[in-house]
């Protein structure tokens, strides 16, 4: 599809806190490959890329995720595309997805206006964290939804519900009337329902006046502005008035600071009049919960979900999920189990959406368990936390093919190498060693170097580090090829 | 207490299954500090020295066990007792408690013989995995125990039962029937009862009659090979017939291949006709199962018994027990959840007994998660294994001051060590090097080396482990202060 003024916006600056401890706020689960073998973000853009010109696609992350989104983006360019330069949109901070589709429409609005296009852009919005089975099915709803926004409708798109769910929002429609003549399926929309209780979402699934709200909208640029107008003017004055780059999309923290946090489904969708409704014929499902996963997956006889490596004896209608460790259950029933390197969950399986309470309590406590995993990814790799005493901590370190850390020092800290797969070039001082499979080099504290890995396989070090502050802002960047210096 | 032909037996061979995964073969509960400053088995040594001369207190254990019985014996003796020379009775391979008593009498009546004493022998056997909370009145059923058995008695301890335990056998009275006159409050007994099913164990706890069997047991030495000989002559003829030093006291593996694998209780107990029980007034728990440790343990006003880093919502009637990692559990109703650094059990309270059956399946599949822990115990201290990959692994490895580790090298890994706490003095090759904190070396394949902290402080180092074949039995051993050449 060659229409220029159509763009995809996909929101991934969500922290998947429902998810934890498998998502966290540095790697979230839109980021995490759930099902197949692309990450749950990949898999939207790939989606997209039938709908839309790629040059077209963008993404919308806060600035923490951004090396992440881009790292992702790119494996998605050299797979599926000509080459393009796709662009993440970076907030300052988390917000809701109102300032995020605010923000979006500021930088597309601004891109169209470098290329000197007059036309006003149609944009569809889509999270990053949905499964759905059939992209033909979707690409024609998407089309559908197209015609509907030129007609200035904000598009959304319903799924009929097959379960009382109570972590997704619910759309009622004017009693099944359509929208349009008999050439478009879509209906008029009455209410948008945030998540309800039990009771409220079972009335919901027993009437046929009811879909899941899926998260997507298209509408054209100036009529959402309107309508933030209307409905969230902060919103509409800050965006407004802020500058923002077209290079490094990101609008100033000082201005983003007043920000509202607030979702488009509160700010807009349960106040607009423009609202049609789209039904999406395929099998859609949003991972936004343990039970939510649970209700995806494969069970067995018992009805059990198990993933890695778990022995059960008698356990019925529960969820074991290990990434790590042996776990053995025993005459469970109706209960997640989810093992990661460093934290556990033991849930109901109807109390899930109660696991956003214990990240909250986290975040409180200042836990690093809610922020990251002992594996943190990095431009170049990433590193997992094996071992930490007083005055040292172990870490293990892969380095891409091709990829180099920053040329460094430390200024609390000495390093000890020792190579387990691979080959590494180090810098060391001014001068540069080539270590082979088993050789080991140490760093003392202050000493300038850099760890790289010019080769085609990729490189595992063990890394010991030792000193009295071992913090990984103890860093001084000389060089960086991530511009991180 | 100066009567020296009294002996105690503490039997500490058993494997605790049921306490996995806590508890492991090779580092099993009763080696463990569940409550207090001591081990289970330390706790029953300390009981005994109230009663018995500590020369005559020994220990009966399976030869993998052998030397953390010892080590845990050498810091008793440290704390309580005059200087004896503890002797430590193994078994060439884990039986029942019939074959290790058997054993430790042919052996206490060896003992008496190059002594020249011809007094028939006491004995107390005592199992090393129970909480009892008041020495006195354990004392004082002792010494009742004491006379009674000099009258060729087999005299058993009763205990009042509180709950309907299945993992405990039971004692049937003859109607509280006293024994003798009524200066003695022992009990005639009807019939030793295994194991019941809940309804059965319910019964027992209404009537009055019957009583949880403690598993200890006081006799005559001639009196119980008599009744050996009687029931189970097979491993009376074994014993009978077995050479048994009295230095490095333990029976010639062949001897031994053809011993039954039965308890005392099946053996004897639910057989003879010369029992007797005391009945044991204080407070006296088991800890075979978790839920015996629940039962014990302080619980919240939710009922939870919590311990660790742990955070709840809303569970009731639950233990969660974690060693290591953070666990947060939401809505759970009588489960037990036990995390170790490789193994977690997520179990219905109603049914740690099954525990077994998962330890069973492990050895099936030979899975060393049954076997030992990350934590390895050794003569000198312990290691911990970080993390394993292809071609390398890491381990923390714990020196106590004045221990060394034998002169040793390795076919197939070099291994290259870091420390991180402490000093060391390494021997590599044919020369010594002292090693600060921070220090590091490299040790190739084939190379002679040993570790060695002749200092005051504990010595700690991280060891990475490079080869084809990393294998605990890959170690040729030159010299061993621990006699394992």
């Amino acid at each position: 599809m060659e229409v220029s003024n159509i763009y995809a916006v996909i929101l991934a600056g969500g922290s998947g806190t429902r998810l934890w401890p498998l998502s966290r706020e540095l790697h979230p689960k839109q980021l995490m490959k759930i099902e197949g073998d692309y990450t749950l973000f990949q898999s939207a853009f790939i989606r997209l890329v039938n709908s839309v010109d790629d040059k077209n696609i963008l993404s919308v992350t806060n600035v923490k995720l951004e090396s992440q989104v881009k790292t992702q983006l790119v494996e998605m360019q050299a797979k599926f595309c000509r080459k393009s330069n796709y662009r993440v949109i970076t907030e300052p901070e988390c917000r809701g997805t109102a300032p995020a589709i605010a923000l979006s429409i500021k930088y597309i609005e601004k891109l169209q206006k470098d290329k000197n296009i007059k036309e006003d852009p149609i944009i569809i919005a889509v999270p990053s964290d949905n499964l759905i089975s059939d992209d033909e099915q979707f690409a024609a709803a998407i089309k559908e939804a197209v015609k509907l926004a030129q007609d200035n409708y904000i598009v959304t798109f319903g799924v009929k519900p097959d379960r009382a769910d109570t972590g997704l929002g619910y759309i009622k429609t004017k009693n099944n009337k359509k929208i349009k003549d008999v050439s478009s399926c879509a209906l008029k929309v009455d209410t948008f329902i945030e998540k309800p209780d039990k009771e409220t979402a079972q009335e919901f699934v027993d009437s046929d006046k009811y879909y899941w709200n899926s998260g997507m909208f298209v509408f054209k640029a100036s009529v959402m502005m309107a309508e933030l107008k209307k409905y969230e003017p902060d919103i509409f004055n800050i965006i407004k008035n802020a500058e923002i780059s077209s290079q490094t999309p990101t609008i100033p923290y000082l201005d983003f600071k007043e920000m509202p946090d607030i979702s488009i489904d509160y700010a807009v969708m349960e106040n607009s009049k423009k609202l049609a409704m789209v039904p999406l014929e395929c099998d859609w499902r949003d991972v936004g919960s343990w039970e939510a996963i649970y209700a995806i997956s494969d069970k067995d006889e018992n009805g059990n979900y198990v993933m890695g490596n778990v022995i059960d004896l008698d356990s019925k209608n529960s969820m074991v999920y290990s990434t790590s460790k042996l776990i053995t259950t025993i005459g469970l029933n109706n209960v997640v189990v989810v093992e990661t390197e460093d934290a556990l969950l033991v849930c109901d399986r109807d109390r899930t959406q109660d696991v956003k309470k214990i990240v909250n309590h986290l975040k409180e406590r200042h836990d690093e368990t809610q922020m990251t995993h002992k594996t943190v990814y990095r431009p170049w790799g990433y590193y997992t936390v094996l071992n930490e005493g007083k005055g040292y901590l172990t870490k293990c370190i892969y380095v891409n093919p091709g990829a180099k850390l920053s040329v460094q020092l430390h200024h609390h800290r000495s390093e000890h190498w020792v190579v387990v797969e691979g080959k590494a070039l180090v810098l060391k001082g001014e001068e540069y060693f080539e270590l082979n499979n088993g050789d080991s080099i140490d760093l003392a504290v202050e000493e300038k170097h850099s760890l790289q890995n010019p080769y085609d396989e990729p490189l595992k070090i063990l890394e010991v580090q030792k000193g009295d502050i071992l913090d990984e802002n103890d860093i001084v960047r000389f060089e960086d090829m991530y511009g991180r210096v």
